[in-house]
């Protein structure tokens, strides 16, 4: 972490803007050991406890081990949650890469419990940026302040991928409020008793509206209602419906809520009591801010259970004495440590520059945020704003594949033990497994960087992408030796991209998207993380000693063993290959 | 099923031959019915309850659902655990290649019940080949009638992928029999109360033998031990020491247990009594026999497993109704079922010619059993047995890599549903990820592949199955259009092969193999699957109609989208890449 935020992400530089003006290298070192602290002392320790007791659901309300609510109040006096946030909201003004950096040790100690927090702080950054003076002082303050929680409630149980079809309904009364009607699906932190209030943000259609995504608005629809004084008031008309049980990330209710579904005081009027966020049929628009946060989260959340689980099997393989090397296997000698089959070192190397890199991509992308907001360029800003949304699919999606993959190896790399509960890789792998499914599934991030991003401002997106990796092909050839060689693969690859890209936004080449997003978001993240890898080579200067050494063997194993997988991913679009497109459903 | 054992596997032909004299066309078809019938009222009813009430140790007992017994009682009855075993023994005299479809309808129904089956009808073929015919008749009689179950002892909690740290000792008594002691782990179907006695085939040491492995022997150790009148004695000193909690695969009992730590009876002597079986220090030999069939039985699990899910995922995606057309997305038209998307279509593709790739896979290799049990000519059963060999690791690691990769796309073709546990999907995920571990890990079985059986025979091995890719080719090339051209696919891959073959067994090249030894695996596995596929392509003849196009159209996948990925795989080693091998542990 420390060499990803100094020596590679130049943090040093960032803190000598005037946003950053409280910070210094010492403070951010402290924050960074006070994550640690608080994820290792109440976070990591019922990690497993939430997976084996997860919430129920008791006459209407949750029930939960009592170690998640500790955490979180823990989590809430920290001032944590608000650390990028402005001082006069009480935030703690630090960059987003620092932020990033902490939060990312609470999601390697417990993903189902840190999920709470990070939707919550996504929620109030949403009413920062779009809220109304007064909703940031209702709202946002408490939910700094630890006593309030937030979700996100898209999803329906019939809208899922598809927001054009959600259904709830929004009525608009003379007070200026809204009452909500519908049922909304999937909603992570959907209900429990850990706060003294919930914050829903709501998509829902407003009658009279457009049809589709342009006729949603965005509602703030609070568990219950507060008092002209601020206190807490009656319960809102949002009903617990059903909790989902899931593989893993099993500390985090999902629920079923339904709204204005008849938990109005009798005689009362009926209907969920919600409040507009953000201008009338503009609610995608607000959503996508905390959507493309989200993103970013989940990536992050993903590199940091393959990270965890990456040292939990280096460790094991450090100590767990098993065989003997291949080429003398006296059966007499004593058994050596399994980090000694080759084999083994290929399984940790290959999760060291996934879960590595995952992390570096998440760093670099909240690097970027950091950038957009205080660049004192305004050319700056907006390059950085621009790399940002191209590089937002990719920083979800290819951590929450390649970490889970990782998970995979950590589990193979302990054998049969991997394989119970009595060892962590085994629920890390099962936590990660959602992590290609929900926020956008992979097959929405493809289409979402293939058909849009990557078009941006008529291609401007990707020809700024791949002149920042040109520079870093340029600076590597310059230096010489490995790093002008390891260049060559990357300059070779990054020009595939341009090409397969091109094709595909030609004429002729339009039709083949949808059968070609996935392939093609694999293939552009492969080629990320090699730019990102070999920039962090040269990062490594001219250090030695195994950190460093360590770095450069990742990226050496990056590049030629797992960059070339991008060979089979375009070569079905590089052939016009039409196997996909013309599949006949009833072939299946 | 039908396609594969008659249009391609000329099971027609095999009925012919004098073993299966009883058997034709219709009552292949009644077994295989009765198979179907069975597994959809025994063994699917009960999977997903075994699952969430896995079995628990109560007193030193195993406790589990009562549904497990019921399904393996209706199994025993059926006959079917002695398929393919002689009459004289009550067996059905049935090609192996029948049985293994059959099996298969039981491990997609409920993997955990079938392995109870599996370890039994193992354990019986290990006791008819390597057994005393007393041995046979005391304890082959009764698991073919269903009243005794078996299992395999190899693992101890140091020794699990290497067999020559095994310390288990087995001493011998005046009266022949041997007094065994040790611990032994990972033991499937370990204890349960699900049959009248558990025969345990348990591989220790006979003091003063030589070390390593060839100093192992096998024992055959009851649960309890017989009267003089075959009825069932006492309790034999094996004792239940704990059992393991998975994160799959949980309704198959997975126990430690003690040999001769203190269950024998006050004053007795101490130790569990066991039978020699097969000669002294020939353990492994024998056991291998077991081993060998097991890993194919394992691949035909996972290849079950991921052919129920993709039948499952396949039917929500004709059923979902979610969003609309790429190119038309006009909101106020109805949502259409999911298969009409490309990226879904793409993903039941991939899943279908993985998981009806990994079927034919097992099949075939079932197939050379029989071709070398019961060819009329010798040089034919010499070439089965030789094929058999080097394609052993390939059914075990195939189809428990991909087919698990094909139950997260059936988990991905149902979004968030396929997350939680109201889908069986995400059962067969967890349950498929013990695939790769089991019965000799993914690494074990490419350094089995590598360093050993591609070199049999001082290379004839690999030799005799190129010369039978190079006649699918052949064929291919006659039949011209696109069978012409995807032969040149496969035969190019087969080239590689054959060229990475001779380089990593090049005096220079050996030290390359253990780093090497799972890329190649991959590889090779790849091109054997494409050979398999371009086969199957082949026997679809002209024939039209959705089924055989499909089976043709995924050929047409596998080979332009799933075989290009060899490049990757091989590349480093083309190149003489040394990144693996020169991995500092302190670089990790």
């Amino acid at each position: 972490m420390d060499f990803l935020l100094h020596e590679w992400l130049g943090t040093g530089e960032l803190l000598t803007r005037e946003r950053y003006a409280e910070h210094d290298r010492e403070t951010v070192d402290d924050v960074l050991d006070l994550s640690e602290a608080l994820a290792t002392r109440w976070f990591a320790p019922h990690n497993r406890a939430a997976d084996l007791n997860e919430p129920r659901m008791v006459d209407g309300r949750v029930e939960m081990i009592p170690e998640v609510g500790e955490a979180l109040r823990a989590f809430g006096e920290s001032d944590l949650l608000a650390a990028t946030m402005d001082a006069g909201v009480g935030g703690l003004q630090l960059p987003r890469v620092v932020a990033t950096a902490c939060f990312a040790w609470f999601q390697a100690a417990n993903i189902g419990t840190s999920a709470y927090a990070m939707l919550t702080r996504g929620n109030a950054n949403l009413l920062l940026a779009h809220g109304t003076p007064g909703q940031v002082d209702t709202w946002v303050r408490p939910m700094v302040a630890g006593r309030f929680l937030g979700t996100m409630c898209l999803s329906e149980p019939d809208a899922g991928s598809s927001l054009a079809d959600i259904t709830t309904r929004a009525e608009p009364r003379p007070d200026g409020t809204h009452r909500l009607f519908g049922t909304k699906m999937w909603i992570s932190g959907g209900d429990h008793e850990l706060s003294e209030n919930i914050v829903h943000l709501v998509l829902a259609r407003v009658p009279g509206g457009p049809p589709g995504v342009k006729g949603l608005s965005l509602f703030l629809v609070p568990k219950h209602l507060l008092r002209p004084d601020g206190g807490i008031g009656e319960r809102n008309d949002v009903v617990l419906a059903g909790l989902n049980h899931k593989m893993g990330y099993r500390g985090t209710t999902n629920a079923v809520l339904n709204f204005g579904e008849g938990a109005h005081a009798p005689g009362g009027e009926p209907g969920a009591v919600g409040e507009l966020v953000g201008p009338l049929h503009g609610g995608l628009t607000c959503m996508f801010h905390m959507m493309n946060e989200a993103r970013i989260g989940v990536g992050s959340g993903a590199a940091a259970l393959g990270y965890t689980a990456y040292l939990k099997s280096l460790e094991y393989a450090r100590t767990r004495l098993q065989g003997r090397p291949f080429a003398d296997r006296d059966p007499s000698a004593p058994p050596v440590p399994i980090i000694r089959h080759p084999d083994v070192r290929r399984m940790l190397l290959t999760q060291k520059s996934w879960v590595e890199g995952a992390m570096a991509l998440v760093l670099y992308c909240a690097r970027l945020v950091d950038e957009r907001e205080t660049a004192p360029d305004p050319e700056a800003r907006r390059e950085a704003a621009t790399l940002l949304d191209i590089l937002t699919p990719v920083a979800k999606s290819w951590p929450s594949q390649w970490c889970t993959e990782a998970n995979a190896l950590a589990i193979q790399v302990h054998g049969g033990y991997g394989y119970t509960r009595d060892y962590d890789v085994e629920q890390h792998y099962r936590d990660n497994r959602l992590n290609p499914i929900h926020e956008g599934t992979h097959g929405i991030q493809g289409l979402d960087l293939l058909g849009r991003r990557v078009r941006a401002g008529g291609g401007a997106a990707l020809d700024l992408l791949l002149a920042r990796i040109a520079d870093t092909v340029a600076r590597a050839k310059e230096a010489g030796g490995e790093r002008a060689e390891l260049a060559g693969d990357l300059a070779a690859a990054a020009g595939r991209i341009r090409e397969v890209t091109a094709r595909l936004h030609s004429s002729q080449g339009r039709e083949a998207i949808p059968g070609a997003a996935t392939a093609y978001l694999e293939a552009f993240g492969h080629t990320v993380l090699a730019w990102l890898w070999l920039d962090v080579h040269l990062a490594t200067g001219e250090e030695e000693g195994a950190f460093h050494e360590g770095k450069r063997h990742a990226c050496r194993f990056f590049l030629r063993h797992e960059l070339p997988r991008i060979g089979a991913m375009l070569a079905p679009v590089e052939a016009g290959d039409d196997t996909i497109d013309r599949t006949d459903p009833a072939w299946l």
